[in-house]
């Protein structure tokens, strides 16, 4: 009998839901885990000169120095006008889901600025959300059921697999592109993704893009991109184009966005319907803390949900009304943009530069706060195994947080992501310099001649 | 052949999601069409003293004037540190979603001080969401599947009707709730409740309450609370307290916080593992345009999954460093809370006297933003047309927007929120005015004798 007391099972624990305990939240992907060796050991020049260098976070702090000018002269943005709290009453409470006028307006001038004018942008259609993973979560609610399909040109963003997957249900089938045509999507890579998920019985609901690619770190071409308008008009599905790098082309002349596009075909309603454009001031201003992202949508059904879901992701009217500040000045804009995409082709050529003088070639770029590596004429094996035993190599014994192509879904072993505007120039010579030395060794040790 | 060519059917648009079609976004109640009134016609002693009068709208803005002189006192607060920048990088750039330690902190100790000390709360604990929104919807879907169930005690805030059902697929069970005994839970409507969802085929997940109720404006009896999460326990379910209006309870001493029911059993772990409380500073502080939540869980797996789904809801550094340096000024809240504590309560008192001089009852509360005021003697008919005939008359003839109990699923008509926080004292004499006179005129004309 005591024995059957002690055997007695304790409670089960009260349940979570499937969400909760499914893993669709992505975190245990090595794009994640270099993250995590990083925050253990983190380089710093004085404190730390052997510590892990932090090339694995999309984060643009060379223009810095400007915003910061900004804020020095315009002390009303941070505060409320004159004195430190007149208005103060009037934004803490503004809380409509339409976000501030100002700020909408802004925002929509910023973008137009971005394409060179090229495009343009109605303020009502701007619905705020905070963050661009806030935006690509609430579009995908409003485009695709649980267990329909996006179709995603590979590789993409690590985060797609959380953001727009966990909590909707929604599946993402790749559009596998290749390095032989330097990843651009093609016409038959949309149509072999297509039957694949009708094969799968999957509902495909749309395609969404990123231009400029993350983590190719290139502009989309204008003809691939009314390939795919006219694939999403042919299938009568969505086509997303996640544009946060657009004002982190090296040059605005070398962007094509979807708006453009667009208006060229005459605005036609069966284009519009279906195109929606994901922004963000996290990239191209280099504000990831301050959670702004934006939904601009030609359907009007969308823009109507989308305002009415961004309830559950709004963003403080503070940093509306300091970002409103910011963006309404035409001047401080047209300088910052020009110098910021300045500053990061510098920083392009000079990475691009010292990966060639270490014998590493890259994809072409000219946008983004990264490049797309080549390793894979250094692996043992081209496989995925392989590119990861080389990716823990660099990372443990290079120290150096790179993002491993797997992690994207690229479909070719070997690639890496590499961010370079998230530090000094001063840090990114010395991972330079740490590769050279590594991939020389290695070359040597391998018997390996490229 | 002509006729047939014009026959050709038109393109169908193309499909958006279930959920962006349903009408769960619960829009179309007249809580909502109040406000549409009120906007279209709004008063202003000045330039539109016939305008809608907005009551219906839970807004503190009675203690603004604190704020407004801590600002004033403490510029750093919303720049960052000395000269307007130091500090502006760091923040900006800050997007870990933990949240910023100094704030999550501030939030800890806040909440501890609101309950009189009679609580504490673990800073690794508190996970930040951009508003109670947003907080509401993140615990249900980590706690509930799509067609699961949360019981609700009734009346509640119009709103979880949106935050908890639209996106998640959840179901609201009513757990009915009478005046016979002021609306306090009983373990009979639990069980009531209860049986009902299972005889409807619903897996029941847990108990959402808030407390200060919404819209009761009373607090609920530790009794009640003890019932409670013994219900929880025996149906081995979650308890959600929302108590987004705690620091709004006229006197400290006549709150009891689940946290407090929880540290008194010892902290067991059958009881902890189920709780989860949502908070806010939107209320209690009157910031809701910074859209600030949090969930404090005390179950380990939901703190972690709560903060990675966080990152679809993140809280603006900008304004987590502001309401950190605000909440770390000991003296500051304690002589804000104290304050805005008696301030409530003589609003409170004034529109009770206002209303009785009108011949009205309320339900004694004693916390919130709003009295439940019971007009039931003067309906027509007692049932929720005869409800919505008296709101009708009342937002188009008084123009006053107060919310009716049918919009919060009371189960008996005749009740109505009304908030009176949200404007002067000056505004709510105007308001109690017109309803005195109207319901003056009201009674000659159909006889009523109460």
């Amino acid at each position: 009998m005591a024995i059957e007391l002690e055997q007695q099972p304790k409670p089960a624990a009260v349940a979570l839901s499937r969400i909760a305990v499914s893993e669709t939240h992505g975190e245990d992907s090595p794009y994640f885990a270099g993250w995590k060796a990083y925050d253990e050991n983190p380089y710093d020049e004085l404190t730390n000169p052997s510590g892990v260098i932090q090339m694995g976070l999309a984060e643009n702090q060379v223009s810095f120095d400007l915003l910061e000018d900004f804020l020095e002269r315009h002390s009303e943005a941070a505060t409320w006008g004159k004195g430190a709290t007149a208005g103060f009453r009037d934004n803490a409470l503004f809380q409509d889901y339409h976000g501030l006028k100002s700020f909408r307006g802004a925002m929509a001038s910023f973008m137009e600025q971005i394409r060179g004018g090229r495009a343009r942008f109605d303020p009502d259609r701007v619905v705020l959300t905070a963050g661009a993973t806030a935006a690509n979560e609430l579009l995908t609610f409003i485009l695709a059921n649980p267990g329909d399909a996006l179709l995603i040109p590979t590789p993409y963003y690590p985060g797609f697999d959380r953001d727009l997957r966990w909590r909707t249900g929604v599946q993402i089938v790749p559009i596998h592109c290749h390095s032989s045509n330097n990843f651009q999507i093609t016409e038959s890579a949309l149509h072999a993704a297509y039957d694949d998920a009708v094969s799968r019985g999957l509902t495909v609901r749309g395609v969404l893009i990123t231009n400029p690619s993350n983590p190719l770190g290139a502009t989309v071409q204008r003809a691939a991109l009314e390939q795919i308008l006219d694939f999403a008009v042919e299938k009568n599905i969505h086509l997303v184009s996640d544009e946060i790098y657009s004002g982190s082309t090296f040059s605005s002349a070398e962007f094509v966005s979807i708006a453009e596009v667009l208006e060229s075909r005459g605005s036609r309603h069966v284009d519009r319907e279906r195109v929606h454009i994901v922004y963000s001031l996290s990239k191209d201003l280099g504000l990831p803390g301050f959670r702004v992202g934006t939904i601009y949508s030609y359907n009007d059904a969308v823009v109507t949900t989308a305002r009415r879901m961004s309830s559950f992701t709004l963003i403080s009217s503070q940093t509306q009304h300091l970002l409103a500040c910011m963006l309404s000045d035409e001047e401080f804009t047209a300088n910052y943009v020009k110098t910021n995409r300045e500053r990061l082709r510098r920083r392009y050529d000079a990475i691009i530069a010292g990966l060639r003088r270490a014998g590493i070639e890259c994809l072409r770029g000219n946008a983004g706060l990264f490049c797309w590596m080549n390793l894979g004429p250094l692996l043992e094996e081209t496989t995925k195994e392989g590119e990861l035993a080389l990716w823990n190599l660099i990372v443990r014994d290079v120290r150096l947080n790179i993002s491993p192509g797997s992690s994207c879904h690229c479909s070719e072993p070997g690639w890496f992501r590499v961010c370079f505007a998230n530090m000094s120039e001063a840090t990114l010579d010395v991972a330079l310099d740490r590769l050279h030395r590594f991939v020389d060794q290695y070359r040597r040790r391998t018997g390996s001649s490229q």
